[in-house]
């Protein structure tokens, strides 16, 4: 029988997880790869605090680049998260010809490019399907069942705190700060909840996948984010008066490029976005994730599950690994490769239907006023509903397709009308099928 | 640049938009790969049919054998289906060490012992994402990404023909005469619909599924079928009215074994099932599949789109192409090796709440009577409805979870009441996470 010996760096809610998880199926992986695998290190910041995981005490450290260049350890698994020196280490293990299994959305949203590259220069595997979308197996099916689908759309709910809010918002009609309360109480939001509800999770995971789904680096500084701290009840109960429930989404578009010879223009966004009911996606409810695929061959795909959580967290790590016992077993590797840098649409440039929601005084002429500025930046109306206010009244729009820009414009020069008191509401909509 | 060369046996409706989609595709695979795959020999059972396939007459061919041995084709496609000649196709190209892509449940559901073992002692590829759910990526995921997850139970919408008609059936209240009529008519049905209706083609997606998840053999004959030819408007209306919502599933559940030595006992089965409609299954609409597993550490996991037809079809194909693209340019395979016999677990020993429905005479003790054999089983009951007819009453009951002897043996003793006039309907229960 075959030995792996894996050096883990980070023992908390996944690495833990993922020590019980090997111990249980390690017999069974074992009768069906012929690899036995086994945690004989793991680095962690303080030895002296008290972990519920069955492993000798001595294999414990706190030297992780001790852990990397050890030469008793055949393959590095990283979960300790952000920048440095998780780069450095996974870099030094790579370096070395190990292969790396990591979790870490943030390092590779920014420095997928970098590691990539070496990872394919060294020939060792670096994978990482547990930084999208936790236990969603994503990643393989993207890079390898999809990697000939001429994929024209990713749309994506990869931030399960943020749709925990919208589904207590949508469906008991809780404020966005009760619904930030909750979710912070049961642990799904961190104290300073930004990197959720401003949209930077969920940015760096559409990073990821347009990466892998268009072959070029897209990296998070790339992702245009609109978070959903501004989101009302009231938005809530009118989009779900109009057959569309709020979700927070990340969205991948690749438009081929009119030279043969450059790769398609890649647009990644997240933001608010009303999907209508019927659409699989505004099914997904609670902290749950899914992936919404729109191929031209293949159709409509969806892969749903938990998108964190150490388990679920721990079993995408254990996927990965056991691809990794296999690769080295085989002498083969994984296949990402060199990329170049992807060219970015603008979010001006986007295409969409849009719902604007703003408070007018009422009195004769305003709708008029309010419509001759949408038609002076060419933006078609589909749909419009006016509500009578204490003071004046609320106009809601739904457009037609059109482009962000002109929208934009048609936004500016609302704010200028006397007759608009307040701006309140710019979402995208979701076409239906 | 590598060449890859490709010999088709069956250019219809998977094989021609393959060609199409692989013509689309070829410079971006090839960039992506290092890999030109080229299409260069078609066996098809006719020339002189007109086909809509953009390639040279020369490449086609009557002889799927001379295909098969032909030194000039480095893989082999095979979407002719059935058994035979697929199957002596298969083994031969094998036995000549070429990998080998496959979209035929059948053939693998009948003999994918043999052909697995033949392709692991040749070391060569068999791939097969196309048999199970279409263009669904669900086979690499099960057999990669959660080769080491502990998996209770799949659960498959896997066919579309009987969810069009269910779903027909339940949001527009058709017979099943008519929406059958209605999918033979658009193509969704054969004009013999038995191997659809009675689940065969589900049971042998099912066999597939269990094979791969469980790591031992199952076969088409070890599934145990039930139809939805005999599900009616009522009980539609009576499981939306009780929050459900009837679909025909496919079921694999382990058990695992009280020996360490012995692999889980299998029961794999297909029938329609009453599925609670907040279950993401409950929404997988009309012709579309979706593939719901439950893990022991990942938790709830779902796999949504085309189960059909031939471009998405088509798609899986091409993702497995890819894979033995590079795997023989990487000088590697796939890895399923040789498996053992599943142990199968009756049907009679199955753990289910059921749905149960029976015409009575409509006078005093008659519930009495009906009640007590459930008793006399160990049957609880769950929740109980009446309703009066024209002639006696119709009595419903679902049931607490039961082992599925007792009810069958339950059902026997109330046909036997002179009370019951006429039993209607068992339906297995889907409980709620």
């Amino acid at each position: 029988m075959k030995q792996l010996r894996v050096g883990l760096l980070g023992c908390g809610n996944v690495g833990g997880a993922l020590v019980g998880l090997l111990e249980r199926q390690r017999s069974a992986i074992a009768a069906r790869t012929g690899v036995e695998i086994r945690i004989t290190r793991v680095a962690v910041r303080s030895l002296s605090r008290d972990r519920d995981v069955d492993l000798p005490s001595e294999v414990f450290t706190t030297e992780t680049r001790g852990v990397v260049e050890d030469p008793d350890i055949d393959v590095i698994i990283e979960v300790i998260g952000g920048i440095e020196p998780a780069r450095e280490l996974v870099l030094r293990a790579i370096e070395l010809g190990k292969p790396v299994i990591t979790g870490n959305k943030e390092l590779l949203a920014n420095h997928g490019a970098e590691l990539f590259a070496n990872a394919d220069d060294a020939g060792v595997d670096l994978l990482f399907e547990a930084a999208v979308a936790g236990g969603i197996p994503i990643v393989r099916p993207l890079r390898e069942s999809l990697m000939g689908e001429p994929v024209n759309r990713v749309m994506g709910i990869v931030n399960g705190t943020t749709n925990f809010i919208l589904t207590r918002m949508a469906e008991d009609g809780a404020t966005y700060a009760d619904a930030l309360a909750e979710a912070q109480s049961l642990g799904y939001a961190e104290r300073d909840p930004t990197a959720d509800v401003e949209g930077y999770d969920a940015g760096a995971k559409a990073a990821i996948i347009a990466t892998i789904v268009f072959g070029s680096v897209v990296v998070a500084g790339d992702v245009y984010h609109e978070g959903i701290s501004e989101i009302t009840a009231h938005d809530m109960a009118t989009a779900a008066r109009l057959g569309y429930v709020i979700k927070a989404i990340a969205v991948v578009e690749g438009t081929p490029s009119s030279d043969p010879d450059l790769p398609p223009e890649v647009a990644v966004r997240t933001h608010p976005a009303m999907v209508p009911c019927g659409h699989p996606l505004a099914s997904v409810r609670g902290s749950f994730n899914a992936v919404f695929i729109e191929g031209a061959a293949v159709g409509d795909l969806m892969f749903y599950g938990r998108g964190a959580g150490g388990l679920p967290t721990a079993s995408a790590v254990l996927g990965d690994l056991i691809d990794a016992a296999v690769n080295l077993s085989a002498g083969g590797t994984g296949r990402i490769g060199k990329l170049s840098r992807a060219r970015i649409r603008s979010i001006d440039d986007l295409q969409s239907a849009y719902y604007l929601s703003m408070e007018v005084n009422d009195q004769p002429g305003v709708l008029a006023q309010v419509a001759t500025e949408f038609g002076r930046f060419g933006v078609s109306i589909k749909s419009m509903e006016q509500q009578e206010l204490d003071s004046g009244a609320r106009l809601m729009f739904i457009t037609h397709v059109s482009r962000e820009s002109d929208v934009r414009s048609t936004l500016r020069a609302l704010r200028e009308l006397d007759v608009v008191n307040e701006f309140h509401t710019l979402i995208r909509v979701i076409d239906e099928d």
